[in-house]
């Protein structure tokens, strides 16, 4: 609790274990606020609290989850990331050598992609049970030129590609909560997708419409959300969507709809007639989206927008977004 | 709990309690990244989190002190604070009209401050006995015209000015904790400062050096953090510190040294020789200034800086960093 203080120990705390982790600025020439060029045009920001357990999981941890995270908003928002802030919680009692290894984990992801550290801060509370921590990153990032995203030019005939298969993260993330062996080989897919986002834009200029993350909800809670902003039905194919056996497998054991998982490393894109095709290869050129496919059409505009899934079986089923908590702490 | 799902119910508390409370824009028009105006010349960004108990105490809220308390970090920094992220983790069974209540303060505060709160997060934890939340707030702002804020630009001569009486948050918050009778009367100074840090800027332009507002540790910890930063001894005046008769009983009671308790609403400046009463007249301009006073100098160059107070009773007093907790959980 002493290291949440603000004194001596709060800075050295910062100065021995935080910045050197995070591979930060000499702590003296720390501010209250750090300074950023303005660029030209939009800036972008935004912001996520993380308090996913346990803090580490297969494919990654809290600091990398955070950092790409916050990346990936902006990404999916049309932006260049360009700063990050880094605020942490921590439980009393926290493994100093756990903090380490989470924060180098973020520091590394941002400096992967290009995005400094800026700004930070720490404090410290009591524990519930095992000592965690929560971290909130924000993000500010410069608009891509060319990106022109919003609900109002989604429409109809326009499709729905997806990055690759859904659910990893979420099953990695519970199946080491629960001490599940069949997936003890899978790993979080939790990875910074803005190279993907930058190049769709870049090759595909206006082509490109909407775009967002499946995050906490799925791919679910992303094309419920699509919908209900786009005022249009939406479809999507079941044997076109991407799927991974073991997370198959591990959805099925624990009654989960894979459609509702959470995933940290891909990308929902909504893309004019046409530019399907295009836009599969240009995410099949990235390891994280090799497994890229056209999984969907946008409708027509509707009051009470719905999503269906034409399912294997050829039979319809209405995608709902999920109500309520399906798996609590996933990011 | 299913409140923090990422589902239909965390999109009904958006909607519902967060948006309206905090006076936000159209659910509908939600993105990942909030878009705003590049300006022009440098952006300011920062960060802090916020974790004071209890959730309410006298003269703010944690949700006002998070407003506050980001504002303030781009204030001191020589910015226009122009946007803000609310980013919140609850705790299961968090009343929802304690919410409202905290986050309608919030909204004001930045309302008040023209600083729109524009991105956010929400998720939800279990609770650790009474249900509490941590908020987060990181900010943008626009550099101000003629600022030119640098430890490198402290020198011998230069003047310490403090904008007001020291201690009323860290008191008003530890005397609600322990259920102090004789601190009642004792607000909190909670209070948006960038008017202030904007007023000396224009009228002083470059004869203001160094801003800080003295938080968690106090006007200790920020003067000891503007000696190790300039390499400088700096000397403080007791008489010539401002202070608050109630604050001061409080703290004696509490067996606290004012000069390290915390403040929510408080600015100390380092202006040019000569500068000071210039200072002093400017800041008094603002109630929530109307106390302030020049308090001591910078001094000559040193290996091992120490900050000194010369004691009413004529003598001299090392002050020090705070080394850990004094007040857990302040701010």
């Amino acid at each position: 609790m002493a290291h949440g203080g603000g004194g001596q120990l709060t800075a050295e705390l910062i100065a021995g274990v935080i910045l050197p982790a995070v591979g930060g600025q000499d702590p003296a020439a720390l501010t209250d606020a750090a300074a950023l060029p303005a660029g030209e045009g939009t800036i972008l920001f935004t912001t996520d609290s993380y308090v996913v357990q346990p803090l580490e999981f297969p494919g990654g941890d809290i600091g990398k989850l955070a950092v790409c995270g916050t990346i990936n908003d902006l990404a999916v928002a049309g932006a260049c990331p360009v700063a990050l802030s880094l605020a942490l919680v921590l439980e009393e009692g926290l493994e100093i050598a756990l903090l380490r290894r989470v924060l180098a984990s973020a520091g590394r992801a941002a400096r992967g992609a290009g995005a400094a550290i800026v700004t930070g801060d720490t404090k410290v509370v009591e524990r519930r049970g095992e000592p965690g921590m929560t971290v909130n990153t924000a993000g500010v990032g410069h608009a891509l030129p060319g990106a022109d995203l919003s609900f109002t030019r989604v429409a109809a005939g326009d499709a729905v590609v997806l990055s690759g298969p859904l659910g990893q993260h979420g099953l990695a993330v519970m199946s080491r909560r629960e001490g599940l062996g069949i997936a003890a080989d899978l790993l979080s897919d939790c990875a910074p997708i803005h190279e993907l986002t930058a190049a769709l834009v870049s090759q595909l200029g206006a082509d490109v419409k909407w775009m967002r993350d499946p995050t906490r909800g799925g791919l679910a809670a992303t094309l419920a959300e699509l919908a209900a902003g786009a005022g249009r039905n939406v479809e999507v194919r079941q044997d076109a969507i991407p799927a991974d056996p073991t997370a198959l497998a591990a959805a099925e054991m624990l009654g989960l709809d894979l459609l509702t998982v959470a995933n940290e490393g891909k990308l929902v894109a909504v893309v004019a007639p046409g530019a399907a095709g295009r836009a599969v290869e240009v995410l099949r050129g990235f390891d994280i989206a090799a497994g890229a496919a056209a999984i969907g059409t946008v409708g027509d505009a509707a009051d009470l927008p719905l999503v269906e899934m034409l399912t294997r079986a050829g039979g319809r089923r209405i995608v709902q977004m999920p109500y309520g908590e399906e798996l609590p702490r996933i990011c």
